[in-house]
C-alpha cells in the first residue's frame, strides 16, 4: 500500500505517520509513505519520501501524486484562527488547493479499477454556533467561521467526487484533539490543550473560558485510531453524504482540569478563569453530542474522561 | 441604482433585464444596468452597458465590476446536463468563477458603508434524489449531480461572505421555470417546457417521463417576481443560511398537459409518453413541497396550475 499524508508536519500528522510506519491501516505493511508539508518530519525509513512545499502550488501537488498512491490522508489545512484572519489564504489552501490536490490524485490514478480512498479531516466547525440544545446527525450544518465554511464546501465536493468515481472519500469531523503542543498554533481552541501543559509543568494558567464551559474532546491516540479506521471503513456503512461527526466526550473545563490534576497529583488551583465571552460562545458552549452514524460505522471516542486524560498525557 | 446582471442572455436573464429597465426592484429607476453574458441582449437604452465574455476570465470579471454597483443578480451558470458532461468546466464557471466574481465585486465596492446585495439563483438540485416523501425547509441537502453540488458550495460561501460583511447575499433555489425556449439548452428538465411548445404548435411530442411524473414548477413571470423580491427582501426575514427553496406548484405531467391543452383548445393526445427511468427518477419524482421559510420572507408560487399555465403561455 502506497500512502500520501498531507499536513504530515502537524501534531496529528506526525503521530499518524509513526503509526502508519508501524502498521498499515489494514494490518498490512505500508510500502511507501509520502509525507507532505512545509516542514515534513524526517524518519530513518527507506519507505518514506518527503515532499516539501505548499499544496496551493500546482508543482508541489504534481510531485506529490506523481508516482500514484492507493490512499490519501488529507490533514493539511490553514487552521481556524488563521483562516479567519486571512480568508483569501483559507480559500487557496482549505478549498481550492484541496480540490486541486484530490482531482490531481484522481487523474494520476487514472487507469486503475478502484478509485483511491481519501480520508479527509473535516471539523465540528461545520456545525456553527450557537449550537442547539443537543447535536446529533440531523443537526443542520451552518458554519459560523470561514474555516468551517470551506471544510463544509469540501465535504460537498467529496460526495460529488464519489458519485463521479474519482475517489472513494471518507470525511470525519474532528472535535478538540488533546493535547496539542503548547504555544500559538492559530487554533482558537488552544486553551483545552494549554491547560495540560501548564498543569504538567506546575505552571499557573489563565484559562480564557469558565469552569462551566463545555467542550467536545478526543485524545490524540484515539483520533489516530479513528483516522486509521476511516482508511479501511466500508463506505456502505457511512451515511449518504460520506461525512460523519466523530464521537467525542462532552466535558466541562472544570471536570477536565480536575481529572488532569488528579492524574498528575497536581494542584487544580494553578488554573484561574478569565472568560472571554466570544471565545466561550464559540468554543466553550458545546451541548451533549450524539453520533449514531459514526458509531454504526465503527468510530469511537475515548470511553471515559479518565481514559481520555491518561491517553492525552501519554502523548504530551 | 446600478445593477449588474450575469447570464443576461439566458431565458430568465432577458426577461429580468426587460423588467428591470421598466422599473427597479424598489420601485425606483435603474440608473445603469450592466448585462453580462457570452451574448448579452441588446437594448436601445442608454442605461444599458453590455459586457461580452466568459466570467471565468479574470479580465471579464474586472470589466464587469470596474464601475461599482449596488446590486448583482448572478444568474450565469453552466446548466445541469452540461455540468454533468464537463464537471471541470462546471467547477470553473459555477464554483470558482462565481466566487471570484463576488469577491471582485466586494473588493470594487470597498469604501462604501453597506455591502452590495447579491441575488444568487441556486437550484432545487441542491436537494438531490431520491427525495423523501415530503420536502420542507428541514430536508437535508444532498445534491446528486455536480451542478447541485457546486450550487450548494456557493450557498455555503455566500453565508460566509455575509458574516464577513463582503456582500449582502440572498440565495433562492429555483424549480422548473416554464416555459423555456425549445431546443437543446443543456437542461435535463427541458421536457417540462418542450411540451408547451409542441402543444402550441400542434406538433406531436414524445414525453420522456410518464403522466404520473411530478414536477415542481413556476412561470417565468413569477420567477422574475421572486428575483425582484429577493433584491429588496430584508435579510432578517431570511433563514439563518440566507438561502431558501422557492415556493413552487407540485403538479403531475398529466395534469400539466391537460391544463395546457385546455387553455389552448389543443389535443392532449399529441403527447405520448416513453418514460426514461433515470430521467423520471431525477426530474419526475418530486414529492409535495412545503416552503414556509420562503413564504414568510414574501416569496410566492403561481397560486394555481391554470394561472401558471396562462402565465407561461403568455411568455412563450
Amino acid at each position: 500500500m502506497r500512502i500520501i499524508l498531507t499536513g504530515a508536519g502537524g501534531f496529528v500528522g506526525r503521530h499518524l505517520a509513526r503509526r502508519l510506519l508501524a502498521r498499515g491501516p489494514n494490518g498490512g505493511r505500508v510500502e511507501r509513505l509520502v509525507l507532505a508539508d512545509l516542514e515534513p518530519p524526517a524518519f530513518d525509513d527507506i519507505r518514506v519520501r518527503r515532499v516539501v512545499g505548499d499544496l496551493s502550488d500546482a508543482a508541489v501537488r504534481a510531485r506529490l501524486v506523481a508516482d500514484g498512491a492507493d490512499m490519501l490522508f488529507h490533514l493539511a489545512a490553514l487552521p481556524g484562527g488563521a483562516a479567519t484572519r486571512d480568508p483569501a489564504l483559507s480559500r487557496k489552501v482549505n478549498l481550492d488547493g484541496t480540490l486541486d490536490l484530490i482531482e490531481a490524485m484522481a487523474a494520476a490514478h487514472g487507469g486503475r479499477t478502484l478509485p483511491p480512498r481519501v480520508v479527509y479531516t473535516s471539523t465540528i466547525a461545520v456545525l456553527g454556533h450557537p449550537m442547539p440544545a443537543l447535536v446529533d446527525d440531523a443537526t443542520p450544518l451552518r458554519p459560523a467561521m470561514t474555516y468551517g465554511a470551506h471544510k463544509l464546501m469540501v465535504e460537498v465536493a467529496l460526495a460529488d467526487y464519489r458519485r463521479r468515481g474519482l475517489v472513494d472519500p471518507v470525511a470525519i469531523r474532528l472535535s478538540g484533539i488533546l493535547a496539542r503542543p503548547g504555544g500559538a498554533t492559530g487554533l482558537k481552541s488552544a486553551f483545552m490543550s494549554d491547560v495540560f501543559h501548564a498543569l504538567a509543568a506546575g505552571r499557573p494558567y489563565i484559562c480564557p473560558v469558565s469552569p462551566a464551559a463545555t467542550i467536545w474532546a478526543m485524545s490524540l491516540d484515539r483520533c489516530v485510531d479513528n483516522l486509521l479506521h476511516a482508511a479501511r471503513v466500508d463506505c456502505a456503512l457511512m451515511p449518504a453524504g460520506g461525512a460523519v461527526t466523530l464521537p467525542a466526550l462532552c466535558v466541562s473545563m472544570g471536570e477536565l482540569i480536575a481529572a488532569i490534576a488528579r492524574r498528575l497529583g497536581a494542584d487544580a488551583g494553578l488554573v484561574t478563569h478569565v472568560p472571554d465571552g466570544t471565545l466561550e460562545a464559540a468554543f466553550g458552549a458545546h451541548p451533549p453530542l450524539l453520533t449514531p452514524a459514526a458509531e454504526a460505522a465503527g468510530f469511537h471516542h475515548d470511553g471515559t474522561l479518565d481514559a481520555l486524560v491518561e491517553s492525552a498525557l501519554a502523548t504530551l
